[in-house]
């Protein structure tokens, strides 16, 4: 097993201009995990209620996603967001959150996964991540994603997260609310600062940042005219990012390059389609293709 | 002369962040020509009244750039813009617009400059634009800008003047709303069927796309920890990007890319200064100089 996954497995409700799914396969883990397993052994680590269904577990599985650090509580039911989205696909609008089974999850790592070298905390509370780093040896590179909520609410452990991870994955809206700058640079030195080495800066439709302190790289989303469903986008772009970087295992600045489009690839495809339908029914092919289509949008050549 | 650019020669008044200046040298040929001045000759067709300073017309002859077509009014006062921009530099809020001279432009090309092979509408009353693209000869590339101003009050002359031009450089909330169209990509599809077989849309920090009915090309903007006024941006894009073209004398398809990075290196520059203090003072060093810049920032190589 090379890339462990926590975060949630949950069921979404999800409406958006074309349409709408109830109860659907989400959650940051398993978008991130089902991302992550075109190029590399994943495990993931959360919880799911007795609710969670076979067809749910067996899609999973299907990509060879282990999922024997997968908690069941008997009695209890599976984490549900509900959530819409306008004719601006970039913000997605909270109707209602259920945490259930979220409540008193306690991450444990088996013994087998604790030599895990690719990490990635998905988002979910920061005391959850921090549990998890004190369970794992000395993984190669911990990556972590966050949410305005966690920002918000549980800043501190948030806080005590940064100093332990190498890349932090966030968006721009909340890159500038955990740093408080309101220049997107600013506030990406700023973040530098409390401890990771990268920022990767997610932009919806204007694409990503990967950011350190000696350089930056910028790509753009992939062009799509209809944007199904934007959720799991996120989580999917890290998927493909971690999954890369697991695959060519090293982290030189032309991987992460690569692996932030690879990330955007993912991402790309996620959207396509509600819950992770389009994600889940990829090819090999498919991947390269849409590489080489970011290679064509993006290059212009020297003077 | 080999670039020819109407549109407006301004005193601006501009307010941001970072500071204020009043009734400092604006416009929007004035800010393209300035930046075209790099790569090529360029003439300014467009009309100033009698406060029009001594010092702002030489630091235009300066830069080489042909003023015999612009109209001087006397007993009346230049075109006066007054604009806010707030923390989101992305927007201009327009205190005040005092037209003055504008009131009455007649554009007139003169005998020598009807045979120009590039030709630049910026922004301005799309009437105006007409009365210039009928003077000329057959131009070898036209393109035009416009704003929401002219979308809402004058858009039936807006609608003649796109099948006339072969580019479109409009910023990315425009294009939405002269196409009516929501998705960016459809409002881009929509846009050429009106016309021009190539559109570029400005996104401001998230850089441009160049968009053709086969390719699309999408460039970021170069990272700023500090933009000072973004007064002119678009219209000193324009003028790299032109001026890149006209200096080519082709427009094959790596010519229209590079061609757009011009732009954007010459937008980054305008906005580091108030006015064009910064435009107006680069060297070829410089210029160069961003443009591997932007090589660095966007490449990431084959799989």
């Amino acid at each position: 097993m090379e890339l462990l996954v926590v975060g949630t497995v949950a069921y979404d409700s999800v409406k958006t201009p074309f349409g709408e799914r109830k109860g659907v396969l989400g959650g940051s883990a398993a978008f991130c995990a089902m991302a992550a397993s075109y190029f590399t052994d994943v495990a993931i680590v959360a919880v799911v209620g007795e609710d969670f269904a076979d067809e749910d577990r067996r899609l999973l599985e299907s990509h060879q996603i282990d999922l024997s650090a997968l908690q069941t509580v008997n009695g209890a039911k599976s984490f549900h967001w509900q959530g819409e989205y306008g004719e601006d696909m970039n913000d997605a609008r909270t109707i209602r959150t259920d945490l259930n089974v979220l409540m008193d999850f306690d991450p444990v790592v088996p013994e087998a996964f604790r030599s895990a070298p690719y990490l990635f905390l998905a988002n979910i509370d920061p005391k959850a991540q921090l549990k998890v780093l004190d369970q794992l040896d000395s993984p190669r590179l911990v990556a972590a994603d966050t949410m305005n909520f966690w920002i918000e609410n549980s800043r501190e452990d948030l806080m005590r997260v940064l100093p332990r991870i190498d890349v932090l994955v966030i968006n721009e809206a909340e890159a500038r609310q955990l740093s408080g700058e309101g220049n997107l640079f600013s506030a990406a030195r700023s973040l530098l600062s409390c401890g990771p080495a990268m920022l990767v800066i997610k932009r919806g439709e204007y694409g990503v940042l990967k950011i350190t302190a000696d350089s930056i790289f910028a790509a753009p989303s992939f062009p799509l005219e209809k944007v199904f469903d934007p959720t799991g986008a996120g989580d999917s772009f890290a998927g493909g990012f971690m999954g890369y970087i697991s695959s060519k295992r090293n982290q030189a600045p032309e991987t992460m390059r690569r692996a932030a489009i690879m990330g955007s690839v993912m991402a790309s495809y996620n959207v396509e389609d509600f819950s992770m339908n389009r994600l889940a029914s990829l090819s090999r092919e498919d991947i390269e293709a849409r590489y080489n289509a970011f290679r064509r949008l993006t290059e212009f050549g020297d003077l």
